[in-house]
């Protein structure tokens, strides 16, 4: 008699890591589920529980020179697609205008996050986002979240994470403390940017964006207590190990921003320091479309290849 | 030098041939597409155009015992999911209850279909089929595509269809023409068949599903058409070739039901035939649910096989 | 000094046609005149107040291969956009599904008309068209009219024209009396065809299609007042004469349908009897894509070439 | 045998290129689309991709003495529906009120664009545009697009955008930083135009209008990419081909405006190197409006030559 | 041979005043032009396209002592529907409460024009006027028009009168700049009045009511404009000219309110500079109702008889 094939790989430990980690987010509908599967299966990471996503919002964020100047094929819409598509990423995030050009070219091809609030940099002064798409644009666009900034007292995100969920969107939150009571040196401290994942947790988000944090604490309040329980800090794979641990004890996707362009092995080992803290992965904007085309992707495809132990 | 890979393998021709088929509906948003391109590229067929799903709306349609009596663990919902996932097939179709029942447990595992309108064989008389669930339902079980049954005069369903597209849903139409112009032969008739493809296309289906035809031909006005033009419907493959160029050309999917259970052989040269017309894949419910479990899967993947050219 | 050309050819006497008519429509808003402007405007017969439509919705009402199968090119839905294009016609009128396949494709090319109600040849018995498509389909897809049929206690179809015309679009009614109180004679009849053209105009259509008109008399009470008043109706021109006049003294527009497909010196025949009649145009569907696409564009040009007088 | 005429002018380069230009709007439906089309193949600059708007908010900008008294037709809201018609410019913009004071009567003469927010100088301080029209306006009044200012936080408009989407109409974009973090200098500084122009394009904008750039950098962080980059910023045509390609690399219809009434040869001068640079056109206000009608008519004629290539 | 009657009276120079008007208005739908001529061809200016409208809204807006101690007879709803009409005025407008109070009483007497906003005094700082009332009400008390004062920024109104024109009834605008920007004396500058003409017809405005104009120039960009381009303005006659010709060349009603209570001589003193000046029509609340019922009728013939050129 004919021998049916074994059950196939999806049921390798890969599928078991990302229904395990799904498993955290088992109030949220079946939609959101089947969102946050799509990020996590799709890409060179797919199945791993690891992400790498692709974020552009410099161009509205920072203003077109300053983000695509260095490498002017960057801006092109379709550019960010490809990259995404070409290096493997598990997402690619954006404003509503950049999703917009290119959602029906590569429809299906890598999972998009709508990044729903932007701030520009002429307004001078604090940061002031605006809410610049809405979910019905996300669904539109074939979107699998919907992503934002946080900053204090933003009713208006509030009904967005609820309607976003309602029609089984995941959320995605960049969250990065700035203004009168955060220091610039505060902005990355450790007691900072752990407080910014639970906030981030708490709103309800289910994958979250902070800064790789670095060993100071800003909060005197905080540093007693740091102080006491001997929370360890010193190697950036400790502090990011006390970030995820502050996200719900692991059970909320953490993921890290690359920051300002800077050399390819810098980069490296500040991912496998995440890694190695037990970080879920990185956000890699300016260090990949601010390098050529084929820099870009081949720095995409070594931070890959850290989270694949390889 | 470190070289880069060339670009992945996204380009070769089954992504072609996807993006091809996606561009016969490029009227449509990007939600639409990539909801398509979802189930276009998930699965054992993945990329080559071609489409098996499974279907499980008989406990409602037929009853339970009738449907599942033969098999019993397919009485339990999660059945079919891992039916659908084991096998590799498309997608997975089935109404409300069912796909509530595993879609957060199987979440992101395989693309789902929510059937909204649905006939129980208790009223007796014409089958009139109820609207059982909707897109705000599809949305939260995290499904790329709306189905329904079309009859006559149903307002509703031209409503939600256009919702569904409004917020990226595909829709999957089975078109079966019954009552009282029909009889029974006429409802496999090649005429009826042809006409029902282009009904549902016109009503703007995504994926259209019909009945393999017979030779039959049920309407006078059709036969001298069919005489005149030697059309050719002698073989499966004729009439199969007749269907699909009778939905927009070819240029909306056909997928053919596989209908009571049968023969593995007499299933495998249905398929064949349907391949070598150009259909564009099978809908195969209780020839895959009423067997054995492992004599299911091995049935669905001989199925894909037959597509794959294997 | 230098010369200001002179005021542009807007002004000459075509424009100034087109005027006059839109000023038969002034209780409508500005929408609904700029979009019969846009179809009076559009094509060879641009500004002569006359207009030729092509409608293909015949696959939904007698099937694909009585409908295509006599020129299998026309299948595929580009064909008719295309034949429409290349021909100069004033407007294309299709069923959703055709005009979703190439709306994108052939944006802006030529105006469309979304027919919103169809009925099939399957069901048997009298035609019951079931609305198929609404107005926010018109919209989406950017058509400048919704057009159907009527038929007795349509409710759904008054809701439709009024939403059609608060959003600007024209409305085009499909005036066919059947049924049981008229015989097959009668669905031609000058009484009837009169009436038929009265109602749509009753109903607040702007442009009414109503069959060539025989000189049959189909009702006795009618009969009376023809021979009383001494109506004539002996020639086609007499009769579409009538016609024109009982759609509100001419100040509606109204085309006249081409019927069954046949030779092509009949069909011109027909066409200079409905211009001496002073008939607005024709809506020439089977005449024109049933045959070859050379011979379909040769004659849908001759036609126009009559309504221009040459 | 009788001869077919070739295919008509429709396929020569002209719509090549208009079809080009949709191309890049792919992800919107084609009503959108089809109203793009609309405004690209109208008047002298129809099918060269190429647009020339009249817009007349200025009586609600600046108050009517301002605005018309050097021109007292200019008072008359059909004296600008007749200038855009006489001169053949692509569109027509205004706030609701012109708009509907002339829409019927030149129903379907001119793409018409209906400005929905404005801003008055009474309030003195800073513009505070309010929204003073909605989507179900441009409707009823027949417009191919809504246009409106943007400023920061402007959520009402992100709904407005949407809600025209879905319903087929273009957004048209007037891009103008103002406000605390922008000097008198800046607001037509070369990075802050670009900005403005990526910032429109990133909220979803089919055509961003944006002030001619100067060669003065606003912001620090901008000056030192332009010149470690040495983008190309010393004549007017450089800046413009800048402007261009920060929205969307070229993708996104980037017009230019005229700015203050000036000397002819001053502004023919100007849109010789916006033509240059590759921007797609301009929209030209006071310029023509405030010259007696012979000399406006003259003015946008000449600009239109420009363009041509003349 | 039979004589036709020649054309009725309607045609006499009255009416055809009447018609004129209305044609400035043609974009607008029947109903709301069958309300428009509800006003003009009521009362004792019927058909001369002039109009004098009883206002009440001082109650609400200053408090019932200020408003009617003077004459305590108008304390009482009915008083001021009886003035109206004992008078001939065109119509009476007033809050929801005093309507609400009369209109059964008076059904058909006099058209009614529903005040939907109103301030009061109570609450100090800005007048901030509050929406009292809706086109729903206007309807149930079967008025003609719906009547507010514009203020910056008020979204609700943009939607009252979409709605209110929907169903067919006439808007009248109370165009009163207030504010920052505006010095008290500014309030009737005549840059400031014929901006607020202005305004309010780019709002949509059937009926503009603004205050008689003094030689005061408020700003001093439109001071430039009205010395260089000698712009008369020595009279109140010249003013009122500038103020009509401000609204759309003269092409919507403008109306001018008469202020505070003052002597009968002096109120016709400026009601003759008005008609002088091309004015339509006058809106005089306090001067009619804080006289003696005898007082107020004979005041508003006198009125009346100054615009009949008695």
């Amino acid at each position: 008699m004919e021998q049916v094939a074994e059950k196939p790989k999806l049921t390798v430990s890969g599928v078991n890591r990302v229904r395990e980690i799904l498993d955290w987010y088992k109030g949220e509908n079946p939609g959101v589920l089947a969102n946050l599967a799509r990020m996590l299966n799709h890409g060179t990471l797919a199945s791993t529980g690891r992400m790498v996503i692709l974020p552009v919002d410099q161009g509205f964020e920072h203003g077109p020179a300053r983000s695509f100047a260095p490498n002017p094929p960057a801006y092109d819409p379709h550019y960010h697609f490809e990259l995404a598509i070409e290096a493997g990423t598990n997402a690619y995030a954006a404003p509503l205008g950049f999703l917009e050009a290119g959602a029906a070219e590569f429809a299906g091809q890598v999972p998009l996050i709508l990044k729903v609030n932007n701030s520009d940099s002429l307004s001078g002064g604090e940061p002031c986002p605006a809410v610049t798409a809405g979910v019905q644009d996300a669904l539109r666009l074939g979107c699998s979240a919907i992503g934002f900034t946080i900053y204090p007292g933003s009713e208006e995100l509030r009904e967005l994470t609820l309607e976003a969920k309602s029609v089984g969107l995941a959320v995605v939150v960049w969250s990065y403390p700035r203004g009168a009571g955060v220091s610039k040196d505060g902005e990355t401290a450790i007691d900072v940017v752990a407080y910014a994942a639970q906030i981030a947790a708490q709103l309800g988000a289910h994958v979250i964006k902070v800064k790789p944090p670095t060993e100071h604490i800003e909060q005197d309040a905080a540093r007693k207590v740091y102080e006491k329980e001997k929370i360890p800090i010193g190697t950036l794979a400790d502090r990011v190990r006390h970030v995820v641990q502050s996200a719900f004890n692991g059970k909320r996707i953490v993921i890290f921003s690359g920051g300002a362009a800077k050399g390819t092995e810098e980069v490296l080992e500040e991912i496998r320091a995440i890694r190695d803290g037990g970080g879920f992965g990185s956000i890699i904007g300016r260090n990949s479309f601010q390098r050529s085309r084929t820099d870009g992707v081949k720095l995409l495809r070594k931070v890959m290849d850290v989270y694949l132990g390889r």
